[in-house]
């Protein structure tokens, strides 16, 4: 049985579910920032993975990245694992613009977060409707 | 003809190439700090790279974090590809402890590099000559 880390629960939505992973949205407005989480029990890094999920996490992971560069015409796609406060692990996919509060920087710890409206979230959630069409299961967060 | 971009040249101390990546080694003493750049041109996004390129970046990936992890005896693994800066593709693989200089928050930007000593990278050299043994080719940087 699946259980979210309670800090993961607490600083963002629920999108839905890929085959292996999770998709949270950061509840943060400041930039399109989600969060695959393997529904494994027990694996903070990488490696601990198996490796058919192994290549099912990057699979999904680039994937994504593909598809939330071109839906939100990204300049640059951030991807990272780090797990220093939460250790279940979780991966960043994170797009980036120009003209975006932390740019250049990475975005976390450089500003509070601004939590989305629930229009907000609507509409994110109908965007990504359009393109999460396949393999993908979406929840009410 | 791979070119490593001018900023990762001036900033990392060349080890030498997996079978698609150089490894470099950012050249500051805070943290011990690797970058994998796969060895092709003008990739600055995961997905531009053909799919059995990013297998492969994926498996160079994540055979270095576990190796690194217990070389190092790391704490955590950061594992990231950002390039808002340097857009040429690279993986930052990062070995974090609980008492390192910028924990728990994310190394970049957080401290002033400290360069290594001539005999500080000649010890690295020398431990990960002990692991890096297969798939692997040390060059002089």
């Amino acid at each position: 049985m699946f259980a979210l880390d309670s800090r993961l629960q607490q600083d963002t939505l629920t999108i839905g579910d890929f085959p292996l992973c999770r998709l949270l949205l950061s509840n943060d407005a400041n930039y399109p920032w989600f969060i695959l989480v393997p529904r494994r029990d027990d694996i903070s890094e990488l490696f601990q993975l198996d490796v058919a999920d192994q290549q099912q996490l990057w699979q999904e992971t680039t994937a994504l990245a593909e598809l939330l560069k071109d839906l939100f015409d990204a300049d640059k796609m951030n991807v990272a694992t780090l797990g220093n406060v939460v250790s279940q692990m979780h991966m960043h996919v994170i797009v980036r613009k120009r003209d975006d509060a932390a740019w250049p920087a990475p975005v976390w710890g450089k500003h509070p977060a601004r939590p989305y409206s629930a229009e907000q979230v609507a509409t994110i959630r109908e965007r990504l409707r359009l393109v999460l069409t396949e393999h993908f299961t979406f929840l009410e967060g």
